[in-house]
């Protein structure tokens, strides 16, 4: 499709999250890792929602997540991602583009449903998630829009694009395309089981086609194979030019050229971790978009986070534009 | 169905919710009385649906609230209501019996969709809602589940079910099989605009078939078409034998018999009034069906008004059971 001009342009796992409270003796009948990311079949799905307590559902995906608060941080944002034609289909694009996404990529007709991610939070607040893949398993390079891509500043894939086979060769074309187009190519980690279960090729792209990186420390360990985080840093700095690290409650710190910036966390009430992720994310992003300093990007990053732990739900609930301008002692109010 | 004896059955409309916060411009915009209930067809739900910001999607429906937070402290519960055979109408049948309610009511085949509200949630904290009935005004007498109601110690009705002609014909029919049975029957009045439509089939309703009347400052100055509380306090108390009336950040006042008990409204933060008092219903029927004298009744109320308030969503998201057993101190802390 013709496009103006876009900040980012992220792509990903189009997915509607099914949130629910559970105990952590609930995670250990059920065999599930806390705070993970496992695939799911359709048996399993149903097993597993009927075992499930009442739900909550909205729209997830953790690209998808991180473009929605880009936007809401008053971004120009896009997203590629396959949803079916269903009633669940429809819910997703509905909040995408009410969220002010551009959202181009056509349902899939007559196929598997809509994705789904069924998501445990614990007292902790910690999220365990249980994913179905779903139409997102038929998004390929044919599903591109490659005038997309070459209008955005920054094109952004998550790695759980790694997992569906056809979705790890359009990853690869969009990144030819984007380079192509002088443009930039930021990758998120996603998950430490799913570098596991792709570290060579996730080291490849991170070393050949990824501009800006996101991990949290368990996936940088996971990604370069070590048990010290100094160790991972000096690895990372030597293979990305920019890459932001998150350390939960320690914060985060960034690594931009020969710079080095450590971003403190934002204090907030922990009610349900899913999409924190996502949201530093689409902090950074929105701040970098902008021509901000890296220490800034990070701030935005951090703020961001806050405010998707201080409710349920992966997707901002707050006006994150107003809370970036705040001054501390009101942003600790409004995330109090 | 064969049944073991209840504490209380609800009986009202089947809704998913779709939740979204809006300003105050917006509701202006859209011409809709803020804090009111309207009905809308099919065209006007896909109309405000497009117009409405990212929501979030959980079950609802105020009889059907009440029965999921009565679960949650302690009490067997039972709801009759009308789904259709769809993916929303799962979606609401998974989460009232995973919250412990038995639901008895077979889907509609082939007719309407699952019922759906959309809300506009502002930044205040309260409610604008739009229901658009579907599968619901299918239902009637011939859903009614007789040994259900005769096994309920309280058949509890929402006033809303005096839209759906079918349904105002099973609540009559309803309250007819619990009286004969010696069994009481609680009514809500559900919304003052509601009252306004039906105003003389209520007032019939009330002084004929109702035990146990819930009703806000609103809907009881509406039924009883006075501007004074004292005046509708007056009316009531000649009316039925036990009426609880909420009065918001005032609190409620209980009129048990000839004793009269005022109740402190538990204080917390605002954040959504969605389903505040269908929880407060649900607190004094899980105290009354337990024998607990009426302050009691009241402060349980209270309290799960407040959990419902502190979050967005009309479902009870904290353990209500440890609410009610905290001393107000922790209650404090843990509400805050």
């Amino acid at each position: 499709m013709a496009m103006e001009k876009l900040d980012i342009l992220g792509i990903g796992n189009a997915i509607l999250d099914v949130q629910s409270r559970a105990e952590d003796a609930d995670l250990d009948r059920l065999g599930m890792p806390k705070g993970g990311m496992s695939l799911i079949g359709t048996e399993d799905a149903e097993r597993l929602y009927a075992a499930m307590g009442p739900g909550v559902e909205s729209s997830g995906g953790s690209a998808a997540n991180t473009c929605a608060a880009a936007a809401a941080l008053g971004a120009k944002v896009g997203f590629l991602g396959k949803v079916a034609d269903d009633e669940l289909g429809r819910v997703f694009r509905h909040d995408i583009t009410s969220a002010g996404v551009v959202f181009p990529t056509a349902p899939l007709a007559g196929g598997a449903p809509t994705a789904r991610c069924l998501i445990l939070v614990t007292p902790d607040g910690q999220r365990t998630m249980n994913t179905y893949l779903g139409a997102c398993v038929s998004f390929g390079p044919k599903d591109l829009d490659a005038d997309a891509i070459r209008a955005a500043q920054v094109t952004y894939l998550e790695g759980y694009l790694f997992d569906p086979p056809e979705a790890q060769a359009a990853f690869r074309e969009a990144a030819r395309i984007a380079h192509d187009a002088g443009r930039k190519v930021a990758l998120s980690l996603s998950d430490a089981f799913c570098v596991g279960r792709h570290r060579d090729a996730f080291l490849d792209f991170v070393r050949e086609e990824t501009d800006i990186l996101f991990a949290n420390e368990h996936e940088i360990l996971s990604l370069y194979q070590t048990e010290e985080f100094s160790e991972a840093a000096v690895a990372v700095r030597r293979d990305v030019g920019f890459a932001a690290l998150t350390r939960s409650e320690r914060g985060s710190v960034i690594f931009a050229g020969s710079g080095s910036f450590a971003v403190r966390a934002v204090p907030t009430r922990v009610v349900d971790t899913t999409g924190a992720g996502d949201a530093y994310a689409a902090g950074v992003l929105a701040g970098f978009a902008r021509g901000l300093v890296p220490a800034e990007c990070g701030r935005w990053g951090a703020i961001a986070a806050a405010e998707a732990i201080s409710h349920f739900g992966a997707r901002p609930q707050a006006d994150l534009k107003a809370l970036v301008a705040m001054k501390p002692r009101q942003l600790a109010e409004a995330l109090g």
